[in-house]
């Protein structure tokens, strides 16, 4: 069997979520039918990782297994016409048979975009968080330094029966404002716990409405509890930039 | 009566343009009828001119008659409670009841976003135009200079049985890349024929294709005849940024 791996773009805001569900369309059932147009055959797509319902990805990865003989760039092509609009085959390699998105990826990079305005934006409205009152982006600078290196996140970690280990290394950890208005968010790890990010940007925005000081978030990242942490960013205004190997 | 003008974003995806017609949904109508909501009266916007289904509007500008006594403020705020996401109100001010948007604009301001490389993007599909292989952005350029000026733009105007003075005054031409892939058309003018921006912006992308040269592209806006000029970009990249009054 061969082993495709695909990097893939996609506007999540119509989905719910990368993971096949029932009842609910979700982007990694709608790539895998059409690999089963063209390979005439039931795949399994393996990701780097779920993304929730409204998430965006520029680089998602995701694999499968194929005994097609289809080449790869082929593959590419052809998914992108068979696929709708709002989902893009960034690339297509074959792989060694052994890859596995999940388990190999070394660092993950998200970013997440607030809209600092008062005014709601129309074309902006499912790619970013709409924050109306200022905030005070050195304070939340200051405070998203604490998140660098090797650490427990259990406070920014969803509800979860069954927690995978907490401690997660953060390479980087940045606020940049590359358009008016707009507040760009780019964090960087060897991985990322469910729900982290948003979990994350919303206790840095509470940060810049002053309503967490620095002494709190650092405390909040000590008490490894996600009771104290504040509330959960929207999904819309998260992207997963790329994964590396 | 009191006069009151609105400063508009929107995504155009989902509308079949500005202008109210019969059995399709157009963003005047939907601006109107909530405004209609507000004020207990039936208005008619007036804008500064149509936009055609698909494009969008970070600066539209229109304006209502009304005896309402709501403060413009609490016109704003309302009308953007009410309003779906993809129609935003950026200000609402009281003007001079002779205020006319059409009539009055001195200048307005249009970008056009193309994406140039050969993948398709998802996030990106409604609100640039794809055009997989590459483009002599350095022809573009020197085309566009020839815009500049006060001209006859017959030759970039829609067939129309009643067609305006064809004469209009370029201040501005420009290609610029502020993202990697994307070329950003701006054009300023005293004003814009029908399809004007769009048919300027797919015979540039055929003088970035090596399809026409720049004698050519001067010898089609000399004809005066729409007939010689290139395709029309499509909608979905056109942005109207701003109306100067």
């Amino acid at each position: 069997m061969r082993n495709i791996k695909l990097v893939i773009e996609y506007d999540g805001t119509n989905y719910h979520g990368w993971q096949v569900q029932t009842n609910a369309l979700t982007i990694q059932e709608v790539i895998e039918n059409k690999i089963g147009i063209m390979t005439q055959e039931q795949v399994r797509l393996i990701a780097s990782g779920r993304t929730d319902a409204g998430v965006h990805a520029l680089g998602q990865v995701a694999s499968f297994k194929t005994s097609s003989s289809l080449p790869a760039d082929v593959l590419r092509h052809g998914l992108n016409r068979l696929l709708p609009e709002d989902i893009a085959i960034q690339s297509a390699v074959e792989v060694d048979e052994h890859f596995h998105p999940q388990f190999e990826a070394k660092r993950k990079t998200y970013r997440y975009v607030i809209l600092n305005r008062e005014r709601r934006s129309a074309l902006h409205r499912n790619y970013s968080w709409h924050l109306p009152q200022p905030l005070d982006l050195a304070a939340m600078r200051d405070a998203s330094s604490l998140l660098m290196g090797k650490q427990d996140f259990s406070s920014f970690q969803a509800a979860d029966p069954d927690p995978p280990d907490p401690v997660r290394e953060v390479f980087k950890s940045e606020w940049s404002v590359e358009e008016k208005d707009f507040l760009f968010f780019t964090i960087e790890a060897d991985g990322f716990l469910k729900h982290m990010v948003r979990n994350i940007v919303g206790t840095l925005a509470e940060i810049g409405q002053g309503r967490i000081s620095r002494e709190e978030f650092s405390a909040i990242l000590g008490a490894r509890d996600r009771r104290r942490a504040g509330m959960t960013a929207p999904p819309r205004g998260l992207f997963l930039l790329e994964v590396k190997y």
